[in-house]
């Protein structure tokens, strides 16, 4: 039996991105709850196997597709937003293709229809577009929507690979499908490229009127050509106004390296809307993967169950820590005699400080001595940098600055 | 006389945000009344010297707050609250201050209080956080969110300017105030790391529990170690969970370039989330400017106005452009023979294309000829590679990739 403040879901489909729906709904369900005030709860799961759909329909107040293709997620769609349910999907198929009838249906029925996971995985483009954006006029989109292509192409510029060896080593690492057609022919980024164009130009817009190229044909050459013109190879798809009109389209293109979507790399995905009174956002992240996929969705459950919370609410009063670890650059003016970086470092060593760069460099009498260190302790650094300061060797009260590492690339 | 579909809005302030709010509204208002389906109107505008709040209030079915500090912005967003009026604000220090109390009564009397452009300008990071990140377990977030400080260390490390000259420079393009304190010492920073930490982490944060440093004492030398150290040097706001607990603090520090805010540059904000499930995401943009806070704010005001859209309308029924302007990277397998370059050449500039770059290189007795070609319509382009395809010296089918200008750095 459901509690009097449970909130029940239907979930078809449980491929990568249902299992990962289904385990992270576990996780976060106590927070969900605070969120919302309703524990949501998946009250029944449609398989190939198992499962009624009629049945999951009926008991559900809210319906996830994460089936994928166009039938029977079509049918589903609709049919759960007859019956008055809301919905939630992740198919990029099927609103590039019957985005128009299933908006209908939506409107007709007083239901939501929410689908940020059908674009760009975890980065909220669909939101921002649709909320954030909604009083901007959108002259221009340029996106990187795919990651297997992505992750393909930066392969190919960083590692010298081939267009047949990247895609060899994305399908290894999971990046691209066993059949990884639709992927590298541009197709997939055309689907989505419908459906953001849609959204920022409030006109109708189908897959098929989205031109698209792949990168199939691309040579390492190409790549070396890029590097030795200073230019970025990606996949981008793009969407304008043109006089009066409306061009989408998908194509391999270089970029200058000023291009906010120039540094996107690996598998990751980025979007850059263009608008007058905005000059330009850049959203990214992994574009792709069951678990970012699943976060998408269940933040668009979460907006389903309740109006957006203006007034956030306190889970947690989590205690202030004031001393925390960092890498330093550390900046020394100190006499140029001997022993001196023996000295520093000894103090440095001491104190459990491990260096990781060094520059130094005379200047006349003096030496200028810059360190950049492992991440320490920030109280244990200031300690120890206090004593070199002391140092009879040391003119000036040392510099500190500190480096953030490299942990996401 | 207010029409029956009208809403009403009460604008207190009326300086470079609330004129520009005022210009934007008047310009969009066809584009608000089509997705909301209600006309927004000023019903009145405090500002020192006139206006009347009382009356503006009665009048009003929201309130946008731009008059900034914190009294008497405090008492009229809570008598605004108190009366059931919505609330719009980009007021961060006012957030960051007395923030839980604005919350708490948001909450009991069953109003919204909204503040986007209280931090980081355009980029929608309130919402992505409170709404799209809803049920992330959030581990980290870092900023970039003073665009002064962002312009000013922008300026130091590319044209080797001083503070003193670089922060001459930001006012005179009005990238920073006559009285810049507050940008430079860090603590317009801490307010917004304050109030991004406190949604992120659902755990009441004030601006007197942030600890921040400036950029005051930043040098050019300090600029010209971290270019020899490969590193970027920005003013970085943190917020992370430590062993349960939380640090939230602001202070330069150099960035590895893996890093994916050491791109951000000049006035920009950017602000990057960390968390198991999503990875990362980063979102950018600029981050203040009249224009761009007013789109942050009307944004706002159409959020609190309409439950969110789900369901996009049609707006206008754009036609499809299919032939569109493009620079192109075009590589020609040739015979190694002179006259080649010119009648190459040739052809191109009598379809009006005109070349900006060249690699020319031999391979025995072929040589391979690389261009790159400023903006030229697809069809025209095409077209001239046709013929070129034709000539005699043409040893294999040339190769053509688009290029995306760099427009905005």
């Amino acid at each position: 039996m459901t509690s009097s403040n449970s909130y029940s879901i239907g979930l078809l489909g449980y491929g990568t991105v249902g299992s990962a729906f289904a385990t992270l709904l576990a996780e976060r369900i106590d927070h969900v709850e605070h969120v919302t005030g309703y524990r949501p709860e998946v009250v029944g799961t449609l398989t190939r196997s198992r499962g009624d759909f009629e049945d999951i329909l009926t008991r559900s107040q809210l319906v996830v597709e994460l089936i994928g293709g166009l039938e029977p997620a079509r049918e589903y769609v609709l049919r759960a937003m007859a019956a008055g349910r809301h919905v939630v999907t992740a198919n990029k198929q099927l609103l590039a293709t019957h985005g128009e009838e299933l908006w209908a249906a939506a409107r007709e029925h007083g239901v939501q229809l929410r689908f940020e996971a059908a674009v760009a995985g975890v980065v909220p483009v669909i939101r921002v577009i649709q909320e954030s954006l909604a009083a901007a006029h959108v002259e221009r989109l340029h996106g990187i929507v795919n990651g297997t292509t992505n992750y393909i192409l930066t392969e190919m510029a960083r590692g010298g690979l081939s267009y047949d060896e990247a895609l060899a080593q994305a399908q290894e690492l999971g990046y691209a499908e066993a059949d990884p057609t639709e992927d590298v022919n541009g197709k997939d980024a055309a689907a989505k490229m419908a459906i953001l164009a849609r959204l920022a130009f409030s006109t109708p817009v189908s897959l098929d009127q989205v031109t698209y190229e792949g990168i199939e044909g691309i040579t390492p050459d190409d790549m070396a050509y890029a590097r030795e013109l200073g230019l970025e190879l990606k996949l981008i798809g793009t969407a304008e106004r043109i006089d009066g009109g409306l061009s989408v389209r998908v194509h391999p293109a270089f970029l200058y390296p000023g291009h906010p979507l120039a540094a996107v790399s690996g598998p990751f995905n980025a979007v850059t809307v263009e608008s007058p009174t905005i000059t330009e956002i850049t959203m990214s992240g992994p574009g792709a993967g069951g678990p970012q996929t699943a976060s998408a969705v269940l933040g668009d459950v979460i907006s389903a169950m309740i109006p957006p919370a203006s007034t956030p609410a306190t889970e947690e009063e989590l205690p202030m820590v004031t001393d925390v670890v960092s890498g330093f650059y550390m900046r020394l003016e100190v006499a140029d005699r001997p022993g001196v970086l023996a000295r520093v470092a000894d103090k440095l060593g001491r104190h459990g400080i491990s260096v990781k760069s060094v520059v130094q460099r005379g200047l006349g009498d003096n030496a200028r001595l810059v360190m950049v260190t492992h991440p320490v302790l920030e109280s244990q650094f200031y300690d120890a940098m206090g004593e070199i300061a002391g140092l009879d060797f040391v003119r000036e009260q040392p510099r500190a600055i500190r480096v953030i590492q490299e942990e996401f690339v």
